[in-house]
C-alpha cells in the first residue's frame, strides 16, 4: 500500500566504487516506510502512477535545483560529548579523556543536563542530514534511556551503548562502574529497558555492548560483555587501535594487539564496529574481515588523535567492512559531508605524503587516494551494511530514509558525476531542506 | 567624527599565539570606516559613552549569543574557477588545468557569463566572513574590470589581478595571451582602468602584477611583469612549488628552484604573495624572508594538489609572513573556516606522520603542529600583513571589517579562549549573522 509519493532525481550508492543517477523518477513509499517502488522516468506507467499519486494528494515534486541522497549512517559518535564538541583538540588522547571528557561524562548523572545536550545533538545530526546513528552514551543508565527516548520521539535511528568502564587503573573515581559485575547488570538492565521501549515506539532502537575502550576495562568485564553480547545477539561498539599510545597500552597489558584482545574476550563478531583503528596491522584487518567486524572510519578525529592516516584504500580492497563516523567530540563536526571530504583528503595526505624533504618516491604510500564515490559509501551503503540495517540506498526494499538537499545553480554545463561531486564537497548544513527517516518527515528547514 | 558605535564582545589577534578577548565593549567607528576608539566595559567613560550614541541613534548592540571577529582575508582565489568549485578534484595539477580550468577560464571573454559568476562568488565569500579577497581574474580585461566593479559595488575589498600568460609550450592556443608585448599591454591598461575605478568609488580596489605561474610564462613576461611592478609599485601574486611537478618544472627550465627564478625576474618583492609554496626548501623560505615576500597558504588544496603539507609552523617560526587563502577551485570551499580548520588538521598530520606502518618516531616530522590560535592569526593579520593593508584586527586605527557571529548556546561552563575555540571550529555559513567593510554593513543573514 503506497502512502507517499516523492518526485525527484536522487544518487545512491550501488557499491563502494559506483554511485547511480536516476533522474525525476518517483519514489514510493509505503505504510511501513519501506521504499516499496521506483518508477523511472520513461517508465511507461510514470504518468499512470504519478497522476494516481497526484489524485490521492500524496504526491510530493521536487524542484529542478533539489535532489535527494540516502539519509547518512554515523557510526560512532559519543553523544554526551556534544557538549565540548570544538574543544580541546590540542592535547594527546589521554590527557583528552582525563582533565576534559570523563569530568564532563561524569555530569550525565543530571538527567537534566543529558536532556538539554541531548536533544540539542539530535536535532543537529539530523540537520546535518544524518539519519542513523550509533551511540555511546555514558555509564548512567537514566541518561542513556533518556537519549533513546529522544531519538525515538525525533525520528532518528539509534543504536545506544551503556558505556562500560570499570578498571581503577585508567578511569576517574568519579566515573566508572561500581566493578565488573555491577557494569553488566547495568548493561543488562539498560538492554533490557531499550527492548521494552522498542517494542512500544516505532522506528529503531537497539541496544549495543559497549566497553569504552581495552584500557578502561578488567579482563573480567571484557569477557562478561563478550557473554552478553552472544546471549542476546547484540551489536558491540568500541574502540580499537586508535593511537600508537592504545595500541601500545593493549601491547603491554596483554601481549597482543589491541584487535586480539578484543577478539579474545568474544568483541569482534560480525555485528561489532570499531572506531579509528589507525593503527590495525596487516593480521588485524585481516582478523576483522574473518570476524565480519566493520570499521567506523573517523577521518577528522584521526587527523587529532589518530597518529596516522586509517588506510582506507587497503581496507576496503582487502574487503573489510567500512563506515563512516564523526566521533563527536573528538571530531568537533557533526556532518558526515565533512567527514566524507576529510576522508578523501586524508587518503590523498597518505598518497602524497606529508614531509616536502622526502623525495616524492619515498614520501607517501602508493595507490592510497579514495574517491569522493568511496567516501560517499562508507557513509551511506557502508554503514547500513556495519549496522546489518536495510538503509543507506534508494532501493525497493529499503528503509525510506532521505534527505532532500538545494543545490546551488550550476554555472556551467554538468554531467549527473559533477552534480554529484558538487553535493558532497560543497553542501552544508542549510543547504540540506527536508529530511525523512521511514519515510516520515523529521526535518525540515 | 563618530558616526557608529557596536557594543558587543570581541576577539582579535594580537599576534601569531596570542588571541585578546574584550567583553561588551563599545566599538566606535568614524566617518571613513575607520575604528576610532574601544571603550572597555570597565572603563568609567562606558556609560557616556553609550548613552550619547544612543541618543544620537547610531548604537547597534549585539545579542548575548554574539561575538564580533575581523573580517578574514583570502590571499588566494581564482574568480572564475569558483564556477567549478568541487569538480574535478581527484585529478593531478598540469591535468586539472588543462582539461578543466583553462577550457573553463576561456569563457570569461564572454563578459555575461562573468558577470553570472563573479557576482555569486563575491556574495559567498561575503557570506563566509571573508571581507577581503586577493583575486586572480582570468586574461580578459572586460571581464577583469567586472570583478572590479562588482568588488566595488559589492562593497569587498578586493586586489585584483589579469592573469598574465603567454608560453606556447604550456597554454592551449584558445586561451593565451597573444605574446609577452600584448599581455604587458593589457596588465598595464588593466592597471590604469582600476586606478580610474579606484578614484571614482570608494572601498579598496588595487591592481596586481598576476604571472599565472612560471610554467605558463615565457622569460620576456616574467621579466616584463617585473618591471611593471616595479614602475607602478604594485603588489605580485603567482604561484610558487605548489607540487613536485611546478618545482620539477623550474629546475628543468631554469636550473633554479622556482622562488630563485621568480626572484630572478623581480617577482618576490615585499608586495609579493605567492600561493602553496608546499615545495619550497630551506633556501627558498629565506629568500622568500629576505624579500618580504608573503606565503598564502591553501591547505584544502595542497590536500589535494600540493603534494605535501606546508611546513607552516617552522615557516612562521623563521620569521616569514604567511596568511591564508581558498584557492578556490584547487580548495572547494569558499570558506577560510574550513581552511583554519584544516591548517590545523594538516600540520597534526605534518607532525604525526600519516603512514602507521612507520614507527611513531620516525612517522612524522616534530613540532610541526599549528594551534587554532595561529591558524586565526593567518587568516586575518597574517593576510592583512601580507597586503600591507590596515585591516584584520578590532584595533583602533583599523578599517572597521567585522563579522558578527551567531553562537549555539554553551551546554557547559566555558571560558574566553575555548568561546573562541568553538566559534572557530564550528561556525557555518548559516552562523554568520552580519558582515562589515569599512563600517558598512555588506550582508545581512
Ligand atoms: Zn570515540
Ligand atoms: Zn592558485
Amino acid at each position: 500500500m503506497i502512502s507517499q509519493v516523492i518526485e525527484g532525481s536522487y544518487f545512491t550508492a550501488r557499491d563502494c566504487d559506483q554511485v547511480d543517477f536516476n533522474q525525476d523518477a518517483l519514489i514510493c513509499i509505503d505504510s511501513e516506510g519501506i521504499i516499496s517502488r521506483i518508477v523511472n522516468h520513461d517508465d511507461p506507467k510514470f504518468g499512470e502512477v504519478r497522476r494516481q499519486a497526484e489524485a490521492q494528494n500524496i504526491l510530493t515534486r521536487l524542484s529542478d535545483s533539489q535532489y535527494i541522497l540516502p539519509g547518512l549512517i554515523d557510526l560512532h559518535v559519543h553523544a554526551p560529548q556534544w557538549a565540548q564538541a570544538g574543544l580541546a583538540l590540542d592535547r594527546p588522547l589521554n590527557e583528552w579523556l582525563n582533565t576534559y571528557t570523563f569530568p564532563l561524562e561524569a555530569k550525565f548523572s543530571d538527567v537534566n543536563f543529558a536532556r538539554r545536550v541531548y536533544s540539542q545533538l539530535i536535532m543537529e545530526l539530523l540537520a546535518n542530514g544524518t539519519t542513523t546513528v550509533m551511540f555511546f552514551g555514558t555509564i548512567f543508565n537514566e541518561s542513556n534511556l533518556l537519549l533513546a527516548k529522544q531519538c525515538a520521539q525525533l525520528g532518528l535511528r539509534g543504536y545506544i551503548g551503556k558505556v562500560a568502564m570499570d578498571n581503577p587503573d585508567q578511569t576517574p573515581e568519579y566515573y566508572r562502574d561500581l566493578s565488573a559485575k555491577q557494569a553488566l547488570l547495568n548493561t543488562e538492565e539498560f538492554i533490557f529497558a531499550i527492548q521494552e521501549l522498542q517494542s512500544k515506539v516505532g522506528g529503531t532502537l537497539v541496544p549495543v555492548i559497549t566497553p569504552r575502550f581495552v584500557p578502561s576495562c578488567t579482563d573480567d568485564l571484557l569477557a562478561g560483555l563478550g557473554r552478553l553480547a552472544h546471549k542476546y545477539d547484540l551489536p558491540i561498539q568500541s574502540h580499537c587501535s586508535e593511537s600508537d599510545w592504545e595500541h601500545g597500552y593493549a601491547m603491554a597489558r596483554f601481549k597482543m594487539t589491541d584487535a586480539q584482545v578484543l577478539d579474545h574476550f568474544g568483541l569482534l563478531t560480525e555485528r561489532s564496529v570499531m572506531a579509528h583503528t589507525t593503527m590495525l596491522d596487516h593480521d588485524d584487518v585481516d582478523l576483522f574481515k574473518a570476524r565480519g567486524t566493520a570499521i567506523a572510519h573517523c577521518p577528522i578525529s584521526n587527523a587529532f588523535f589518530g597518529n596516522a592516516v586509517l588506510p582506507t584504500k587497503r581496507i576496503l580492497k582487502n574487503g573489510n567492512k567500512v563506515g563512516l563516523g564523526t566521533d563527536i567530540s573528538g571530531g568537533y563536526s557533526p556532518s558526515l559531508y565533512r567527514n566524507m571530504q576529510q576522508a578523501v583528503m586524508a587518503s590523498q595526505m597518505l598518497e602524497d605524503g606529508v614531509d616536502q624533504t622526502i623525495v616524492a618516491d619515498h614520501r607517501g604510500v602508493t595507490d592510497s587516494r579514495i574517491s569522493i564515490k568511496n567516501a560517499f559509501y562508507l557513509a551511506t551503503l557502508g554503514g547500513a551494511k556495519a549496522l546489518h540495517l536495510n538503509a543507506g540506498a534508494i532501493k525497493v526494499g529499503c528503509k525510506a530514509d532521505m534527505q532532500v538537499i538545494n543545490k546551488r545553480t550550476s554555472l556551467i554545463e554538468t554531467q549527473a558525476d559533477d552534480i554529484f561531486e558538487q553535493l558532497i564537497y560543497q553542501t552544508e548544513r542549510s543547504d540540506i531542506k527536508q529530511v525523512f527517516i521511514g519515510g516520515t518527515l523529521v526535518y525540515q528547514n
